[in-house]
């Protein structure tokens, strides 16, 4: 097998079959195949796209290039959450609690934030003690204990995705539909998990633009990992303007405890309501959804869910005081209330632009080196759709470093107003299930 | 500039300007770009394609990426041809010879055979003692002094060619129009003509598989050019079928000959005749392509145009005995009469089949590494159209080692036959020049 053959089928419209996809992916893992031949190829795919068939073989050529967690030894269910990441999204830190609080076992590995979107390992590393990096043993050991574990990747799971992906970052070949879903489902699926809820952003601060492209990417992954014997449902959901309240990491921390006591951003909560009962659902726990959320509101009202992040933060390490009282938590040296310069109502809000002005003062990551400002973030005080009085604060911004001209400037730039009163978009586009009318 | 921003705009199907053009080409003959960057925007470019200014952008660029040759030292109009590549094309051979018969002064710069096709600077090495490796003064000074000479490219002419080339040819790039154009031209322009006549190829032997996408290459060529303050005009010419007789180094030299002597193939010696007159016309000798032709008649008749062939010889230390006496020229071991097997008309012959059938008996290079028998080869006694008897010979084939079963089941599986009488096709499909209707 020639790859340049593979190259010139996939660059005339035509399928790979499974084992032209299995040698792409082993040989280029051991170091055959050259860089500027695989970027040629993906390139081509950008244009010609796979179908489901090669996407589910990719999947499966990736998910197998390196360790496949077995997670048969816990019993029950195992579930399974992932986002495609936007601003303010610390959904983990509520969703994996209120689960494990209803008897779902939730093993979950998540990744750090590059660019305007946080990673949930950053947030978790707010907590002054909280380690990541469990062994496979002590992973699984603490999902059978208490339900519940959030760790990182370990060194060895899915080589080819950090190869591709670094590839594909460099050459403009990111942005193709089975590209991104074998991505997502490889790592995905290399967890072990039985079960598994998606969260499609679409939106000005999500990769997605527009929500039917959202929900095409959410059908794709639906279609992988039921083409793989897992359950798998997805949800799309706006990222036009943050989620919640809170953008930085510490301040993530705080609005998730917040929340797991009931008194979270609305937005942010139905989020993660609804989720939790897609994911009692498909674990077994409730019959249908309804009985699922209230399964999850039950658990927080009862405080049996923070008890659960309690018991996850002290299993990894951390320092379950700040949980207790989050002022402990690490903090900015200034905070400045930015106010509205004239009345008006919210007309729309970059969340991109949000993001990324945090990642400026340190909430966030330009390049893998850039270290994080844990107590560093923006706090809004408003949403799209709210009514702000002129003077009348828009956001509370924490940062260490003097905010400069630009950058405020820049927040400002970030909102649109309107003199009438302005609607929001529904948070929840779609609900989409295999099988199953989309919701 | 971000190379991958180049990658990406190119991808989402706009223009590169004329600076990114010339960083792309620059850098990445430094060594500052990558081979997996470069060919993630060569496949952008097979998909999307390039404009016209674009096309003389990368042309210019990549042929100031090395040396650009000056002949403006040599009074009048400097001509050159190029064809691109066929089975049994030993045009170069006749047209030169009869260009600089009637007063043109033709320098030419030749590449070597690859494959099915043969290469120019290959025939001429098969006589005793060619040099195809002057220095750039003396290949100036020989076309001072005779009017014509014919060389193999100097180390630095257009190296970005070279890289991208090879590049291209193990990503499945190659078959773009504004690379193959580009890369053609660059070429051609850096070997600094005045003028030039371009004989593009269709057909199974060719790599444009149909006359209209022959004609398209043409075109954009003769855009480039024009577009670089070039005269140029293309002929689009059947490779179906071979042209002339002879395939095989030595052979070739000898039906170029024959051809100078006025006993050439009907075929070949009307391509030379055609091309010679188109020459003319540009190089300010011919007022019309019609008195062109006639001059380059003359030219044979009177004995001048062969003149020119040993006196090119003689400059570049080849034996001139060879070529007044031809059986002197190297010759194969064996002669292989093949014969027909049933009565039959000629309905089409696989051009490139028939090169590569050639090229197994030592007539060319499978790879670059691979020697040249130079008087291995095939002499078709037929071609499309002729009424061949059972048993009568359709080719004679001269070869050092044993013909295999194999090959022979090749040869004849190269032909297809008709009861019916068979029509060629027009050998010479259309004539493009700039400004000018197609004829």
């Amino acid at each position: 097998m020639r790859f340049v053959d593979l190259i010139v089928k996939k660059r005339d419209g035509k399928a790979l079959s499974t084992e032209e996809i299995q040698f792409w992916i082993r040989d280029y893992v051991a170091g055959r195949i050259p860089d500027y031949q695989v970027s040629a190829l993906l390139m081509a795919i950008v244009f010609n796209g796979m179908d489901d068939r090669e996407t589910v073989d990719l999947t499966m050529a990736m998910m197998h290039s390196g360790d496949v967690l077995d997670l048969s030894g816990i019993p029950g269910i195992k579930v399974d959450k992932h986002s495609t990441g936007g601003v303010g999204d610390k959904t983990s830190l509520v969703l994996g609690p209120v689960a494990a609080a209803c008897g779902a076992r939730l093993a979950k590995m998540s990744g750090r934030g590059l660019g305007h979107t946080g990673g949930t390992l950053d947030k978790l590393e707010s907590i002054r003690g909280f380690n990541c990096f469990l062994d496979n043993d002590a992973f699984i050991r603490q999902v059978q204990d208490i339900g519940l574990a959030i760790v990182g990747q370990t060194g060895n799971l899915v080589p080819a995705d950090k190869k591709l992906y670094a590839l594909r970052d460099v050459t403009g070949t990111v942005d193709s539909m089975p590209l991104i879903a074998s991505s997502i489902m490889s790592k995905k699926l290399a967890c072990g998990s039985d079960a598994m809820v998606l969260d499609v952003k679409y939106g000005s601060g999500a990769f997605m633009k527009t929500p039917e492209a959202a929900a095409d990417l959410g059908r794709q992954m639906i279609r992988i990992g039921t083409g793989l014997g897992r359950k798998v449902c997805a949800m799309v959901t706006d990222m036009d303007e943050p989620l919640g309240n809170a953008i930085g990491n510490a301040l993530e921390v705080k609005e998730a405890v917040q929340t797991l006591k009931g008194r979270g951003p609305e937005d942010f909560t139905q989020l993660c309501i609804t989720a939790a009962g897609l994911l009692l659902v498909m674990a077994g726990i409730a019959g249908d959804e309804e009985r699922g959320r209230e399964l999850a509101r039950q658990a927080i009202d009862s405080g049996a869910a923070l008890e659960k992040l309690r018991a996850m933060v002290r299993a990894q390490g951390g320092d379950v005081s700040q949980i207790d009282d989050v002022s402990k938590l690490p903090s900015a040296a200034c905070e400045t209330v930015i106010r509205a310069r004239e009345r008006g109502y919210i007309a729309h809000m970059e969340a991109m632009r949000l993001g990324t002005l945090a990642m400026q003062i340190g909430a966030g990551r330009r390049t893998k080196e850039d270290t994080i400002r844990p107590g560093a973030g923006i706090v809004l005080a408003g949403k799209v759709g709210d009514l702000v009085e002129k003077g009348a604060p828009l956001a509370t911004v924490y940062h260490d470093l003097p905010l400069t001209q630009e950058w405020l400037e820049g927040f400002y730039g970030a909102y649109g107003w309107s003199r009438e009163p302005s609607q929001r978009n529904p948070l929840i586009y779609k609900i989409l299930k295999s099988g199953k009318a989309d919701i």
